[in-house]
């Protein structure tokens, strides 16, 4: 497994990949590897003949007032995690290389980012959106895979592929949940015993809104009002947003009439949770 | 020569030339190509194997006063002069095919717009730094070619390709002047024969600003008086911008310790006309 550091290195090899008529499949993450990260990796193997993963904390996406100082971080595990699952290469880039001295260029989208986690988090999407653009043309992938919990940050990617005419197929990888249905995340370590009890609400309501709506309800202020009422129900959770909404668009919804997007976003003790669920009837 | 007008069709073939081990050059147009552009096709032809042309009046580089619906158009002669110049490929892309009907993702820089032409164009750098981000992704060379007579969107095109990590050499060609000094330039075509004279106080100016700094002169406010009353001398002119800056960040220079850009922007009627030096002392 090579593992590289240099952005010119990693181009070089992608190139001489591509060259050569290999395919290669992308996994973008921030390390902290966990089995939500693994079953992108085994997505991406299964359909290009090389895997590459980078493990970057990009600090553009994160807010002044947000975690990253504290993001979890366990490089030599993600390495053993990647061999084991036969990444062809890492790539472990440093926050200089990537952004220098007169760094001034960003990716931004008009409306997807005025939704959701964008509410709350207001340079995030901006700070996903230009990393990402940076990588693709770094690791030159043939297709780049990312997983459904970040519902909105897949909905973002796939919008500035399309608009930006990168050729780069983009595969939304369905969420990894631990046996009792709660969405795999690296903040998740971050959860004292008590509060990963009260971390499951985020699941429990998306699966009780399904229900309502499997039994024909289409009002949607009705729907997410019970969800709130059982997340309020649960000790040290503060709702950031609970939105059900077009998955295309993420604009709300009020009347159900088609499959609609519920997402929410929930303070759990300190750890912000997110998880979503698209709800059929 | 291969003149292609889809998107996709341009990717596949400069995706084909690359896995062939073919080098790209790329010179992006507005169309209506004078010798200036020629100059910069010649460029490329020297410098790679396959040489391809744009040609796309992109309108999210103009404002909502501006030139869009009067710019000059003469395809067929562009595309004969192509031909003559053996250039391989020429896309010729439809609005509708760049920017689709949900399209909302920009490419921005935060400082280099906010001097020169940036200052009465306000989105212009933004229209141009996303087009060449796409038509990079579309066309895929190795090398682009762009006329130094835009200096500020040569500027901006560099530090984007090197932002957004482009593996990609931005070459700069020298501006290509009428016999009389005159920067060559599509706009030029809209000139009245009185207003074609008067054109000449751009050129004239960096002119006599160039021999005030070769006698000795380092305050640039005594050049860029003396460039104005120059300017104004000359009927039907009205001077947008007249600076003396950094060649790198643009910023303004009040002394002249060491190579200088000098920059102007003037409407001779109604056409607004460009040009730019060096000064050297």
């Amino acid at each position: 497994m090579n593992v590289l550091q240099m952005p010119a290195d990693m181009q070089s090899h992608a190139e001489a990949l591509r060259r050569k008529g290999r395919t290669i499949a992308f996994v973008p993450t921030m390390g902290f590897l966990h089995e939500g990260h693994l079953s992108l990796i085994r997505e991406g193997r299964q359909r290009c003949d090389d895997v590459i993963v980078s493990i970057f904390i990009n600090p553009t996406q994160f807010g002044p007032d947000e975690d990253l100082d504290n993001y979890p971080r366990n490089l030599q595990k993600d390495l053993t995690l990647c061999r084991e699952l036969a990444v062809n290469t890492v790539f472990t880039p440093d926050n200089a290389a990537l952004y220098g001295d007169h760094y001034q260029t960003c990716v931004t989208l008009e409306k997807l980012p005025n939704h959701l986690c964008g509410l709350s988090r207001p340079v995030h999407f901006r700070g996903v959106a230009t990393i990402v653009t940076k990588l693709f043309n770094i690791v030159k992938p043939h297709i780049a895979v990312f997983g459904r919990k970040d519902f909105q940050q897949l909905a973002v990617i796939r919008q500035m592929t399309q608009d930006l005419n990168f050729n780069i197929q983009i595969v939304g990888s369905p969420t990894v949940r631990e046996p009792d249905g709660l969405a795999m995340s690296s903040r998740n370590a971050y959860l004292k015993p008590e509060q990963r009890v009260s971390a499951l609400c985020l699941f429990k309501s998306l699966q009780m809104a399904q229900e309502m709506v499997r039994q024909g309800e289409k009002d949607t202020r009705k729907i997410l009002a019970a969800a709130k009422t059982l997340i309020d129900s649960h000790p040290e959770t503060q709702i950031d947003y609970i939105t059900i909404c077009d998955p295309d668009t993420l604009e709300d919804i009020s009347e159900i009439s088609r499959p609609v997007l519920m997402a929410l976003a929930v303070k759990v003790g300190r750890p912000r949770l997110i998880d979503n669920m698209i709800l059929n009837s």
